[in-house]
């Protein structure tokens, strides 16, 4: 973009006057140019999760999702591939697929008709000549990666090698659950009046959840995103205590029952950002719902037993519950320096039905409240990073240190993919 | 502009790269940079059709009209001559005159009552002392042509002057028609969602017309905007070669009523880019109406035989269909760099009455459907454009020559325009 | 901000453009460098016109105010001291007072509950550790002054210090009308869809008033703000002539009763820029509504004598008229280049009942009236400065000589400020 090269030395500047600790020079958080920078960068030479592999359950199952000015189109060949796409013709650049999901035969735009298979082949491009080399404008392929049902893409044409990394952390953990032959219950888009990073921070940390999120803390323990241990009541530290204890327990139990559980993060250093961890869910321990029970029936995959907990993932512009009897994706995408679309997707085993097995408002009522509170929260924080009267703040090293490694890791990925 | 002079070397370096025979770099149709070059090179420099002669049809009639950032207006003054100035008060500069049409003895301004002749002199200016200069600040005046009824402005001090050469083609072509004297039946403005030159190339071509213009396919022979003829099917090349016949049949007694019909094409060399050719509609052959047949009892002008087809002329920013019973004129103006305004105007003649002499639903059936379809599919290509992914497209030589010529003449126009 | 220092030099270069006499040239209007020049040096180093003492009666009370991109609170605190901070949490800047007015105990930080005293002092930073410094991150204090009821806040840490001027002239003046223990009976926020000096222009002149403001002229002579003496009528001569008259009447009688009514003008040189009159009221004489009597029927505070007029007071971004029966209070403040918010208060004596004393819609509804009528001229006026045909244009040296100081006056402080 002509806005980038303008004003890419001004952003590494910014990039340069981060404070170890701290939050970001408001300017990252405010300002076009950064947020060029980001699309270029984070969501431009990264793998970022882009949906999941029942989005597109069929063959000829077409899903288009926007990462900032880009759009690219998932598919699931003939043969039952998952394929990405620049949703972007080759002849005028007219986009192919609407936004959404559809089901197509062959992949035709609809401005004049150029027609390309499912593998990204130009079959078919009326008036263009008998000596038209159809080869040279096949659909330019997106990098696209399924890790245990959760689909991640990269824009760019040397993606991150580190992704395998994920996978292997990850496969072992998502298996039992069987994502990828889940179904969506419900989705839902909510737009964020805020800096993508904003919307990323608010969820790296639970001090918030207190006096934010009352129904998410009755499933949710904020001790497990830390606390400063000399300033605890009584009562807060019997509780710390025993939720050390309730890990000892259910540690040895996830052991024996071959459910891997230690946290695993990939900050610093890493392309692939991510974090992962098995929570125990509070309350009765079922799931994220309002009575803290099972909200669903019918359990997903192979997962019939008591306790396995929460497996909970971090990624660069995503973070997910994977429980029992459902799971909760969510996916943030930049729209504006200051909007961000949060997607939610709630899954379930496919063969669960609606009315029977599960309430849809009992199963979506956590994370809908959550995703309100949310966004009203990151709206309060962008609006304060748009004042003069702003300075980068101080992150507690107890509840805030995921907070500041993902600062840090934005500034040395921004600073190396400008380098590059 | 501020911008303009901070981008123009990255506008002019994006002119500097486009391929011959494929669409645009990207950002000549996103960036605001270009946008703004546009604006003053394109809709600065050059004459834009801005309406009809019917528009101010009585003494002291006016009309504003926006061309990009600027507002004119025109009137008809007391000697029935046409007129233009900027629709600036040369006081505060407030708009003196409201969008759309108004009837006025002279122009008052709504601020302070400074009052101008419809000659531009400012006659009263209270309160600005004995001595002061009225003459010094009349207002400034835009350069107005009536070519057959079609109304061209220029913004510039140094108008180009083929003109001439409109006119001198179009006048023997349009007489007959008698425009000037015309009424405007309805008038439609819609706003397409992509940058203006997306809206051109969009207008160009009828590539895309069989599968998106199901309805003025009925009246529009697409084959006479090229085809490919070494994939024809045979029912195709069987059309197309009765097309062929149609046009020396129709030719021989279009010269014999000194009808003219041959092609007249200006494009790259000349400033004032423009295309005619008489054109045979299609079906019964009368109109562009639904049932092809003429949409008003009574013809425009001198016009009442069977088969003058369709005086079909594009400009900059103009596209107009000029038949036996009805013209349609349609203009398009930049926005911003994302949007467009089409305003389309049907002539019927001044004494058809509607109701009796036509239907207004079946006068404007197929041009509000066709607008509605283009307007689809130009935010489509715009959308495309915002993308990453996008790379300039090749044109067919069979049937987007036009657009390479188009695309070709902006960039020597905007490359001419920057260096004067 | 990034764009303040990638466009400095054009704003300058604009600046230096400027010819006396002539309204600004057009991007000083319009352009997103002006805008963010004139929030970051008038707004940003100036006392700024914020509300009134009785925003905030009692203690606890707090008031969020937005300047430009700026958010402050205004508060009482427990010894009933007025003070401001920038309304940004020192942890994640979030916004710490929900727009408009509120009653607090301590100012809590939704996010994280950050706590502060009235004082401004970190009370309370749950999570941060034993040895966290609270002491380094307190709220950051806002300059703040009281003058005779009206407030003022400078955002820089070295404000003006001619706000001394200021109170020395408008505490005498104003003293007799306690607006301090006044009450709000009305506010209204209007967006004027200009350039906020558009707004300030069109508010220095009356050159607008006999065409545009028919119910506000009731009250209101024109002839206050200068005329032509060359280009009167009769009857206008004996009208201006009547008026001199009169003001040497009410001068005389005004001097008998101590109160100061000459015209006080701090412009050019004088960064705290204001001009005070008192004005004598049309009509009746005795307030600006319908009627041009009282509106509300106790007097504000020790004002029951008749014929004490309209205490006039102009500031950079405020204009206000104090009357016996009531005041009205507008200040101005930058939204974008082209929006302006207008925020009116009525105030009256706190002691007055609202449909006894008062009839709500008579108190409002000439400065309602006269509040839309203004913002339609603004948004003309911002239209036409938008034009490419906008030139510079003469002010009239009888009507508009405070818009001519006002323009010199800007162009001397965004000089010095920027050189700074």
């Amino acid at each position: 973009m002509l806005d980038d090269r303008s004003t890419l030395s001004p952003v590494m500047a910014l990039l340069a006057a981060r404070q170890p600790g701290h939050t970001l020079p408001a300017e990252l958080y405010t300002s076009r140019a950064a947020f060029d920078a980001d699309c270029a960068t984070i969501f431009g030479r990264h793998w970022i999760a882009v949906g999941v592999a029942c989005d597109v359950a069929e063959a000829g199952d077409v899903m288009a999702v926007d990462i900032g000015p880009a759009s690219i189109l998932i598919l699931r060949d003939d043969d039952d591939a998952l394929r990405a796409f620049h949703n972007v013709c080759s002849h005028r650049g007219a986009r192919l697929v609407p936004p959404g999901r559809s089901v197509v035969g062959k992949l035709v735009c609809p401005y004049h008709q150029w027609t390309y298979d499912l593998d990204g082949a130009l079959a078919l491009a009326p008036h263009m000549g008998v000596d038209f080399a159809r080869d040279l404008h096949h659909l330019k392929p997106v990098a696209l990666r399924d890790v245990g049902g959760i689909l991640y893409a990269c824009l760019s044409d040397d993606p991150p090698a580190d992704i395998a990394e994920l996978a292997a952390v990850m496969e072992p953990r998502l298996a039992p659950y069987d994502l990828r032959n889940a179904k969506i219950a419900f989705e839902q888009d909510v737009i964020e009046e805020g800096n993508w990073k904003l919307t990323m921070e608010n969820n790296r940390e639970c001090y918030h959840c207190a006096s934010n999120h009352p129904q998410l803390s009755l499933s949710f323990h904020a001790a497990d995103f830390g606390y400063d241990p000399a300033n605890l009541t009584e009562t807060e530290r019997a509780e710390a205590n025993g939720l050390l204890d309730a890990y000892a327990r259910h540690g040895a139990i996830w052991d024996a029952q071959g459910l891997p559980h230690a946290a695993v993060e990939h900050t610093v250093g890493w392309p692939t950002n991510f974090r992962t961890q098995r929570l125990i869910i509070a309350g009765l321990g079922e799931s994220q719902t309002p009575d803290t029970r099972a909200a669903v029936g019918v359990p997903l995959g192979d997962t019939d037993r008591p306790g396995m907990g929460d497996v909970h993932l971090w990624g660069i512009n995503s973070w997910n519950h994977v429980m029992s009897d459902h799971a909760v994706i969510f996916t943030a995408f930049p729209v504006a320096p200051d909007r961000t679309l949060v997607r939610t997707r709630w899954l379930v085993n496919r063969d669960a039905v609606e009315g029977e097995d599960y309430d849809l408002e009992n199963l979506t009522a956590v994370w809908k409240q959550t995703n309100a509170e949310d966004a009203h929260l990151v709206a309060l924080a962008h609006r304060g990073a748009m004042s003069p009267g702003y300075r980068p703040g101080p992150y507690s090293r107890f509840t805030e240190r995921a907070l500041d490694e993902f600062a840090t890791w934005y500034v040395s990925r921004m600073t190396a993919g400008s380098g590059a």
